[in-house]
């Protein structure tokens, strides 16, 4: 996997890069659509391709090895096959699953026992079987095996769960370097700093992450409930720490001001359920401001969703129509909001890593933070 | 609206023929996709028009009239404009859904008035006023105010009613004539011929609309529970007294092999919730077959749903993926199933339409209605 770096801002630490992976390249900043169960909800791959311009998906490796289990991917011939999404596929470690859906979860040195929650079974996740289960799964980019702890969280705690969490990188490493890709294309390990909201944590965990030399690296544990400012302010601590010349994932972030914020810190990678699940409810995100599409005020608005960018989707259907189809329960409005979210983020990004090569980025950003926060 | 009969079969009474509306032709014998509240479920317009090459689709008065209602639909300028649907438009006229879904309703000489299954709110249909709403819809096609009999239905209450579904008709006739169309562009009123089971009321009825001579008649009151061969006898019964140079509409028929009967009995028109509800519970109509793709025995299936006709959706995803998605309760999976179950529809219709016109329509009609109806 190569990472080249085409681009530095002069003013913020933001970049411009390409990874080449054996799915494609994947143009940074990026964000990353999620596709828990192996399927971005309520979007069909083709429209991920043609209509979000997704360079490169997640799945959930809780999910998808509760269902459909690893046997059928494996059969299939890794997820990319199963599902027939042919691009990059970055799978996370489940273990911000199983600390947030699964039952009876019990941590130890050794991993997490837990109970599926999906059929009560009892299953455990270990460093070592995280890493076989995202070989088999046969994604592009696989995570280290972490915790990831709440907000807020005590020092002593945040400690401990650190040193667990370098512990278990450890032995992610050894297993992973031990093994090989299954399907034919290579597999890269990413490593996640953790360290809660403290910085002094923060910079033994980033250095101790950095010091792994993998070809990526990413950051866990913000985006858990704590203030904005505290996890631009962890964010760009751990950036200042991270190598320059790999990329930088950010786990779990966020609106599009924090997507555009975090850019300007340093980070290359985003991912986030936002988008798709904000369209479930009804929130849509555009080039003007973040609108409830459920509000009467949008019931005789005809016009298009947001015109504000190019995009079949979000031209051709009204707000009037959306918000009809919404109250109705119609699926249709969460594929069109789905839709129209997604194309935005990625919209997004594009546009940052334009005015970043045309070196006005700083003041794009101040422009366009301002505009997608507004409520509309 | 013209309607050009291009071809009879020589053995049955199938035909081939267009119905030219300002909206586009259609070729027939067609199957109209049902778009409940001016969507058709999980399927985008655009998928409507390029995967299942839908020629025309149904609304429900019913459904649109109580949400978004009227005053939205006519300042969108119809619901042609409100939906972003360009190709025409049927509306049935609200009865059957009276009958089926509201509550507290009492029937009269006037109409029908009933309580709204939405919001409790009092409503009253008549045919007048069914008329005027479909007038501001906007459909291509309105529908006749009807009462559809129950199955079964005795004799007295059949006849009761067919009588006052034809006095119906005079008054929606009358309202029909003295209003015109509100966007522009001509609407044509089909009238229903009912009569239940009973070949008498049957005859009367067909004679009854046959003799108002209207550019399209309608069949209705079957495929409401009475068993397949009762419902051919009676369309055969009744196609046999209505014009041969208008289309005859069948309502709310059927399965694949119901379609390709009826067809041979001289319909033109099908509509039904079978290929979109159906979808939805995992039920696909297939090239072989009828699959439930709920069936274990599809988990490590991974050939594509159905190779048997050239449909991207159909041919890109694999039954094992579509089991996966299905079982996982993704919206995904009614989209794929929705987009399958209508293209299969709308490739067999034209199947149909091409072995009609290629002289071989009852030898492949008897191979394909076995090969649709298995159960696989």
């Amino acid at each position: 996997m190569n990472f080249t770096l085409h681009h530095k801002d002069s003013q913020t630490k933001a970049r411009v890069g390409s990874l080449e992976t054996e799915h494609g390249v994947i143009q940074t900043p990026i964000f990353m659509p999620v596709g828990t169960a192996g399927s971005v909800k309520a979007v069909h791959q083709r429209e991920l391709k043609e209509d979000v311009k997704a360079q490169i998906i997640l799945g959930n490796t809780y999910h998808l090895f509760l269902r459909p289990g690893l046997s059928i991917i494996e059969q299939a011939g890794g997820l990319h096959k199963f599902n027939g999404w042919d691009r990059p596929i970055l799978t996370d470690s489940g273990g911000y699953q199983v600390f947030s859906l699964a039952e009876n979860r019990k941590i130890t040195e050794e991993g997490v026992v837990f109970k599926s929650h999906i059929d009560g079974s009892k299953q455990q996740f270990t460093p070592e079987n995280v890493m076989d289960i995202q070989r088999t799964i046969g994604a592009d980019i696989i995570m280290a095996f972490d915790e990831c702890t709440p907000y807020p969280c005590e020092w002593p705690y945040a400690k401990k769960s650190m040193d667990l969490t370098h512990r278990w990188l450890k032995r992610c490493i050894k297993r992973f370097d031990e093994t090989s890709g299954r399907y034919g294309y290579e597999q890269h390990l990413f490593p996640i700093v953790q360290g809660s909201v403290y910085k002094d944590l923060r910079t033994e965990s980033a250095e101790f992450v950095a010091e792994q030399g993998r070809v990526g690296n990413a950051i866990g544990g913000l985006s858990v409930g704590e203030p904005a400012e505290l996890m631009y302010e962890m964010t760009e601590w751990v950036t200042a720490i991270l190598p320059e010349d790999r990329p930088r994932y950010l786990m779990g972030v966020g609106t599009p001001a924090n997507v555009l914020e975090c850019i300007a810190l340093g980070v290359d990678m985003f991912d986030c359920v936002m988008p798709t699940r904000n369209a479930r409810n009804g929130m849509l995100f555009t080039t003007e401001g973040i609108i409830n599409i459920r509000n009467e005020k949008w019931k005789d608005d005809f016009s298009a969703i947001d015109l504000g960018f190019e995009n079949e989707v979000s031209n051709f259907y009204t707000k009037a129509y959306l918000r009809h189809l919404t109250i109705a329960k119609e699926m249709l409005a969460a594929q069109i909001a789905s839709i129209h979210n997604l194309s935005f983020y990625l919209w997004l990004v594009g546009q940052a890593r334009e005015h970043i090569q045309s070196g006005d980025f700083p003041q794009w950003k101040r422009h366009m933070v301002e505009k997608v926060s507004r409520r509309r």
